[in-house]
């Protein structure tokens, strides 16, 4: 089978590639091709199959054409504009999350050959702040932009499913921590640098109160999921392709204790509370609870522990994180 | 102030136009120039302010932009490709009823002066069929095209409204009836055929059996919708731009019991019953009630009888239709 990573270069994205790598399967058959594309062509990964490494903008219909050659069966759309950059950038994130998504419906549709389309959408684009437990048939009422074109990809990509030409599921991702590299425009960054920082041997600022909750999973936990969606059984699915996956919710003060369990106290002092009022909108929209139940029905593997999720940060990336940023 | 009508020919926006020209004012300030806006320049109408008549592409940003001129205040967005139409031309609905709307976003944003924006959304935009009565939170899971597309509109505006770039109403329309003129390629074509035919004297299959209920509305009732969304009060809306006028549910078993009241049981026997699998399959997605307790709550007026409903077509509309089709 052929394989396409959207959005190859980014952080899911190349972990994505490197596990299907190393499988060298998916879903018990063999992986003949895979293709990386991304705006910069992404690096390539030692695999068992020819892997094709491609720049270009998602949103450019002949890029993305030549990013999902004839015979894709599987299609991981994870390319985006993230939360902050969405929201001080109203174009980039339309043309990129909405127009990019549009480009992927045709190139897949042009296929003829109904291509499974693994889309990550986002616990941002619900509302419902601190105080919801959303449930499964939650309705979305984006507070930002990012959330809104999410909302939007969902409901083309589900519309497209209807009308036989992919087949779709979206996976509502709660923010993923933690990410290795640096602080990025997310307005969920903090998430991952209350852990990453320190671990670093770095002060960090976090910008929202200790008892503040984030509806989060690991990057471990991103790549069962993608797997599972890839290869799932979606006449379940019936019409509704959204899933929100069993996430875990957590305060910072929790992911501090996780973090001190981890790494000793001194780790745990390296962050300080500094209030950013910007950072707090956005994320104070996003709700810190789901049920979840849909998706424990449909398969998708419980999050693991805070320790253990700080622990295989430390293990999978924190020397390649010390290395990039030359530490 | 300025009014535009997208969708200025169809037969709302023909009865809007006619509505405002007739009152010389919205909300108790003078119109000083109106613009009707459609595929093909909408005939005029008799009004004490200039009217201007444009055809264009609504998908088309130049053509949008000079429907909507500077100075414009309120913008009524009417213009769609129906159900039916939608979903035998899938290419079709996209252009007009996704891309239509983002060059309605970008033509409002361009003015910088924040128009009010009202949007025809659909009782379609909601999955559920017959047992459902949608709540006003409830998730919008289109079960067809022009649904997807109407949905996906509400969240542009809606985030096009939060980013101070319009200030939208979306009213989600119950299916209008009666609808003057000839039968259309809406799914719902039925709903007005099976009390208009007879009352021309003209024989009707309807689709779907006696007891298949139907979320309906009479245009007199949209167009007092129409006028409140363009002069309320937003702020009590907050984030959430979408709202279930109160309409009525009715089956059309009791559509034939109006007709027969206002124009008796000979009117009556006109209607037959053969079932349409294509038809049907639209429509039976559609819910059938809801509970619009926001919508009262924000002011919008209570849908008048059956019978009341049926006696306003024949007062308003039927002399008018009987010319059309030459009978």
């Amino acid at each position: 089978m052929k394989i396409t990573i959207l959005g190859g270069g980014g952080f899911l994205g190349r972990k994505l590639a490197a596990r299907l790598a190393k499988d060298g399967a998916l879903g018990g058959r063999a992986i003949a091709e895979m293709t990386l594309f991304d705006l910069a062509a992404p690096a390539t990964v030692a695999a068992p199959f020819p892997v094709r490494c491609l720049g270009g903008d998602v949103a450019d219909p002949a890029a993305v054409g030549a990013a999902i050659p004839p015979g894709t069966e599987v299609v991981f759309h994870l390319a985006a504009v993230v939360s902050a950059a969405a929201e001080a950038d109203f174009d980039l994130g339309m043309k990129v999350n909405l127009h990019g998504t549009l480009a992927v419906l045709q190139a897949c549709r042009a296929l003829g050959t109904r291509p499974r389309v693994i889309f990550t959408s986002s616990v941002a684009s619900f509302g419902g702040g601190q105080e919801a437990v959303v449930p499964d048939d939650g309705r979305q009422v984006p507070t930002n932009s990012y959330g809104a074109q999410k909302a939007i990809g969902e409901l083309l990509l589900q519309d497209a499913t209807r009308k036989g030409f992919l087949d779709a599921v979206s996976l509502r991702l709660p923010t993923v921590m933690v990410r290795p590299g640096r602080p990025n425009k997310a307005a969920s960054s903090f998430v991952s640098a209350v852990v990453r920082e320190p671990l670093l041997g770095l002060a960090t600022d976090c910008p929202v109160p200790p008892e503040f909750a984030v509806w989060i999973c690991s990057p471990r936990s991103a790549m069962e999921w993608f797997l599972h969606a890839a290869t799932m059984d979606t006449a379940p699915l019936g019409i509704d392709r959204g899933i929100n996956p069993p996430g875990r919710s957590a305060t910072v003060a929790k992911m501090l204790e996780a973090l001190e369990a981890v790494a000793g106290r001194a780790a745990r002092e390296k962050v300080g509370f500094v209030f950013d009022r910007e950072v707090f909108d956005i994320v104070d929209g996003w709700p810190a609870a789901f049920a979840a139940t849909r998706a424990r029905r449909l398969g998708f593997a419980e999050q693991e522990s805070l320790e253990d999720l700080v622990q295989a940060f430390v293990e999978d990336d924190l020397a390649a994180t010390r290395a990039e940023r030359g530490l």
